[in-house]
């Protein structure tokens, strides 16, 4: 049934530039839907993005909303934009079964944080977008739009192959190591990773410390809206500030100088990865953007340095903080566990409390280090993978390039401009902590050079 | 079938003081166990203190743990030792109600992160004790064991009434504004409410900022090793550094100096609790101990001024981190929400993200506030309630002495010293953020002169 080889046609659709059409008249929030879901029938079968869709929820709620926009009273620039919500995510209306077995069918009753704010603000929820077994590394079958013989990346596997496929407008995700920034760089569309804290995770099952909510999306715009929108309605994580800006983007702001970034990815980036991001080092000159390095900077190198581990810190984190609830889903059923998780709930058992408490400080460390940067530089560049979605369903690829964003906790957004293999390659753009605005203003000020 | 004025024959267990017993054989952990059952048959049709109970369950726990006894390897010093849980944590065995219609029967097969570690410590769990809707202010019908017309408070209800009446030794509670201190005051139990973040909540629906689990117990011995034992295994929250502390309880220390704090509850309480708390001072100083006031110590001025609102910026913080799930809820049956929640939830969409910021920075001053006390006092100490449980079930009575605990996210401890209409009445003693073993030993020495 699948051609492997084929090519797909994808009509990657923004929503806020649809809606001027929508004020005149033009075009409907209903009539938008209805193209998504024209691609869902033509695409899903060979991608699998979703496990479950509500297209008559759907519907009913894009017809809400265009009767709103008629008459000129929408909730939010968002009002009636399809949105895909990643299954780690809680919905009312869907079961939310995290990848994994144990929940399969499970109903939860109720809307996580992100998806009642998204509602409130009239977005249309179509359906709930792939996840890797809870959020972490075992692959659930989706296939990359470009190539379907790759993996799209994960684990927001979905999120970002139905973005890019245009089977929805944005999707959430989450990251606590490279879930949203990693997709986004294989399947070539915006992903938008807040800082730690700045969105409401309430009914998501992604609680480990440096996990937060992603959007994936065509634009800057329609990802900061989306952002913004759940801010503004539930705010961040119970003491947290929530996400800081504006009610609109941020116009470009070119920065005046840029960090360039290696990341323990770049010792195992490819050719093309290394060509690309060349080549984008000098657009950024030629823009008349000064570029500082490890070898020009003290303090970028003490970044480079402390963050050299990110993944692996990184991981003993997760560890430990998966203790709970893998515990108790091995005592329910351990063959419904991947080896995978079962490794890392050993590796928790053999942690102590002392252990992940050097391990926090580890982190707290590198965290105050990358702050000190803001002295020396506007935003950090990088890439945003070592490669293209490399072949095969069997793995989510390679998130070296991603871990320091997560731990460091900072904001960072995935730019589709790059290329490698002809195929998609996302340079990353990193702010400071809580100037999520700023990052996005100054990778759209980025983005233009491409 | 009630006999309101009946007076129970109360018999509150401690358990560690029993397990010397279980290395001679003379006794076991089903015999205590059975002690504790024959309780259940004989008071909680008059209590009301569970919502949910395993005998079953709990028996095989209990031979179990008898037999590792025996064997002469228990797996921690708790092994054996029969608990109750707040009914807002899940357990495996049992439902999970949330003292709320839309809670009923709701399964999550999985522990909390607390439950599961107690079960890997070798407790016992009996059943799930009665809590408000959603650990908030509904009560929901238990009695106070030692007087059956008055509340027992909340919102842990059941969980001190429980162990006030020896059905069990130990109980979880949790605590945002006062729902473990002040039950611990008006049932004659130790009270202990850790440092925020000091206990991992998964699993647990009480996702507020400043809410802690709390530990209800016959000792302080008991509510230290119940405590440490979870810790040890499971940490604190995400990216807390966890409760920190000896594997068994420090011995009592005699504070220096202790604050004394008047908070928010003088001003309401009764002549019996001023009383009361006028002779302990008498017993402090006459026991060598050095009191400062905030008459004498401007730093202790400044913080009585920071916590004069401290319940009603506990509130606001509380209504904002709770439009979520409210809101669900709402959506899903508004006719299962109290009054009291659905006014909470219109409260919530009153306010803005920037309402919310103001009050966490306003917070965040308090807590600075009470930090630097440390350079002059060990510990300080305050009526845990204004006066004895009060009198019906409509209410669980006020929380004007406890808020302040919450507010700071210090550890505090309920000690079952006082009296006030010849009822149990509360003196709390509060430490420093991340000191609970300190407050404990401190509140150990204090106990001492009573």
């Amino acid at each position: 049934m699948l051609a492997p080889d084929e090519k797909l046609k994808l009509s990657p659709r923004s929503y806020l530039s649809a809606t001027e059409r929508f004020q005149t008249g033009a075009d409907t929030p209903r009539d938008f839907l209805e193209r998504c879901l024209a691609d869902i029938a033509a695409l899903e079968p060979k991608i699998g993005a979703f496990v479950n869709l509500n297209l008559e929820g759907a519907r009913a709620a894009a017809d809400q909303s265009s009767a709103r926009w008629r008459a000129g009273a929408p909730r939010s620039p968002i009002d009636g934009m399809p949105v895909g919500i990643k299954d780690i995510i809680e919905t009312a209306d869907m079961p939310t079964e995290n990848g994994s077995p144990l929940f399969a069918g499970f109903r939860s009753e109720r809307d996580g944080a992100s998806v009642a704010a998204l509602r409130e603000a009239g977005a249309v929820i179509v359906g709930k977008t792939v996840t890797t077994e809870f959020a972490s590394t075992e692959p659930r079958g989706t296939r990359n739009p470009h190539d379907l013989r790759r993996t799209p990346g994960g684990s927001s596997s979905g999120s970002a192959a139905a973005v890019a496929a245009g089977m929805v407008s944005t999707a959430l995700g989450t990251q606590v190591i490279g879930s949203t920034i990693r997709p986004a760089s294989y399947c070539g569309c915006i992903g938008f990773k807040v800082s730690v804290g700045a969105l409401n995770r309430g009914g998501s099952y992604d609680g480990l410390s440096q996990s937060v909510t992603g959007v994936l999306a065509v634009t800057l715009e329609d990802a900061w809206q989306v952002a913004y929108e759940i801010a503004t309605r539930t705010g961040g994580d119970p003491g947290y500030p929530g996400l800081f800006g504006p009610p609109s983007p941020l116009p470009p702001r070119k920065p005046r100088r840029l960090g360039v970034l290696e990341t323990a990815g770049w010792a195992v980036a490819s050719r093309g990865a290394k060509e690309a991001m060349a080549d984008a080092l000098i657009r950024f000159k030629a823009a008349g953007i000064e570029l500082i390095t490890r070898q020009s900077h003290a303090r970028l190198a003490a970044v480079e340095a402390a963050i050299a581990q990110a993944r692996e810190l990184s991981m003993r984190i997760n560890s430990w903080e998966s203790r709970w609830p893998l515990n108790t889903y091995r005592t329910r059923d351990a063959s419904k566990l991947s080896r995978v998780m079962l490794s890392r709930l050993a590796d928790a058992e053999a942690m102590t409390l002392d252990d992940y408490r050097n391990d926090l400080a580890q982190r707290e460390k590198a965290r105050a280090l990358y702050a000190d940067l803001a002295a020396e530089c506007d935003a950090c560049v990088s890439l945003s993978a070592p490669a293209a979605a490399p072949l095969g369903l069997h793995s989510t690829g390679d998130p070296s390039c991603t871990a320091h964003a997560s731990l460091l906790g900072i904001p960072a957004i995935s730019l589709p401009v790059l290329q490698d293999e002809g195929l998609p390659l996302g340079l990353q753009v990193t702010g400071f902590v809580n100037g999520d605005a700023q990052a996005l203003a100054a990778a759209a000020a980025i983005a233009t050079s491409f």
